[in-house]
């Protein structure tokens, strides 16, 4: 079976300030649920064990690679059969369940792992909860509302973020998330080891003191654009994301789906508008 | 109340083939406990909500925000109080502890929370389930045994990483992590969207192929160096890690303490060893 781990998306570029239809090759970011079917007690039980992001292909490399740096295994004998529930296509006709059944002896201790997986929600979540809050959240953007940039702005946009990031300066580690005003004013910036962060960190400050306003304004991340960023800015309707890296394929279809703009791959005088091409002038 | 948000540790550069002492500044990775206070049926109710790897400062805004982007709160008046638990100071003073108390008529669906919380435990966890395995797994490395690489071709390696990435060479936003030889030889890379799981990706299937000889190899991360990286590395007994990116204070601190190699921020001609700098000949 061939996996594939890209998909080309039709997409506009910008280069030397003249936009025009492209295409362009994305990686693919989709949900691998992961179950574990054990013998315990003179039975076979079957434990959901978690939801993660991922690019398909390399699955059982990955899941198997999850249960050692877990600990949940120790050697790769535990592990008897890796199977695809087939029940849950994806979108790109991918397996997106497993279930992985430890050979006897093996068993999974859920006391230890629970505090452990009731942990990292904020990155890349995908659970069915969340697309519903998605869901309740949105509002058609039927009227095309929201800011207009100038063409030019976005291939300045890293220098200005750069600009104001201080512990960025200090480190060299650590991303940033602003939100600015159409015309490139930095109204506040948020730094943190995580991309994640730093977004819930503006988003925390700027809903907390009445600060955002979508329809005038848009947000700049920095590296990569997954799903779970977009996901932040669809449950606050923020309507356009800019970001310096590339998005996953999730993230714009996510983007698609609620009308959000989604800009990156910012170079020196070129740039990548993967979805909202109209509020570029 | 001043926090910091990055500290300074003694490290080595190399430059221009020239290893010397130094000192660098790191963004602080620490992990914050939230936990959820609402009136229901008549009583005040307590439930833990997550534990999220960040910087420190800023938590409220960061804790407000990831309120907002769960879909826990629509509005900041939901909020009642964010209070200090004082009861988890981190290495570095810092507060890691804190209650959400929502304001009457708002309460915690946890059941809706549920499933998605249960997820992405891949990336940057920080639970006593994962800090009790690691150490369970470890084994000090009294005699300094391990790999030992030429001082050159630490910054050779983006290149030769790069050369290898496929995905990345199509999309231009996929992460990689490869195990490689002494010499530098590349023996498996992986790809993936997250950085977590190409390493687990790798992880997984050089363990299961009988593949890995951590005391001869070495293993290589594009992108940031989290704590998360090093906990893998630890499971699976990797002495040393390089990274293209910047290394967080909690990764510093549990290679430090696990005797793994750590080496980042890889430029043209120069390079920082945060730790382990005997494995550079």
């Amino acid at each position: 079976m061939i996996i594939s781990d890209t998909v080309d998306y039709d997409i506009h570029r910008v280069e030397n300030s003249i936009l025009e239809e492209s295409s362009d090759c994305i990686a693919i970011e989709e949900p691998l649920e992961i179950a574990i079917r054990y013998f315990k007690d003179g039975e076979w039980i079957v434990d959901p064990l978690m939801v993660t992001m991922r690019t398909p292909g390399d699955d059982n490399a990955l899941v198997s690679g999850l249960l050692f740096s877990e600990g949940i295994i120790q050697d790769k004998d535990a592990i008897d059969t890796i199977d695809v529930k087939g029940e849950n296509k994806g979108k790109y006709d991918v397996d997106n369940s497993l279930i992985v059944t430890l050979a006897k002896g093996n068993q999974l201790d859920l006391k230890n792992l629970q505090r452990h997986f009731m942990v990292n929600s904020s990155c890349g979540v995908c659970g069915k909860g969340t697309l519903n809050a998605i869901e309740i959240a949105y509002e058609p953007n039927i009227d095309k509302a929201g800011p207009i940039v100038n063409i030019d702005l976005i291939t300045e946009l890293p220098d200005i973020l750069r600009a104001r990031q201080e512990q960025f300066a200090n480190t060299g580690g650590v991303h940033a998330s602003a939100l600015l005003t159409e015309s490139g004013k930095v109204l506040h910036l948020a730094e943190d080891v995580g991309r994640h962060n730093a977004l819930d960190k503006l988003i925390g400050h700027v809903r907390c003191n009445d600060m955002l306003k979508p329809l005038e304004q848009f947000v700049m991340c920095s590296g990569r654009l997954g799903f779970d960023i977009i996901q932040k800015a669809v449950m606050s309707r923020i309507g356009m994301i800019v970001g310096i890296g590339a998005p996953t394929s999730l993230a714009l279809d996510l983007a698609k789906k609620f009308d959000i703009t989604l800009i990156g791959f910012i170079k020196k005088n070129k740039y990548n508008i993967y979805t909202g091409a109209w509020r570029i002038s």
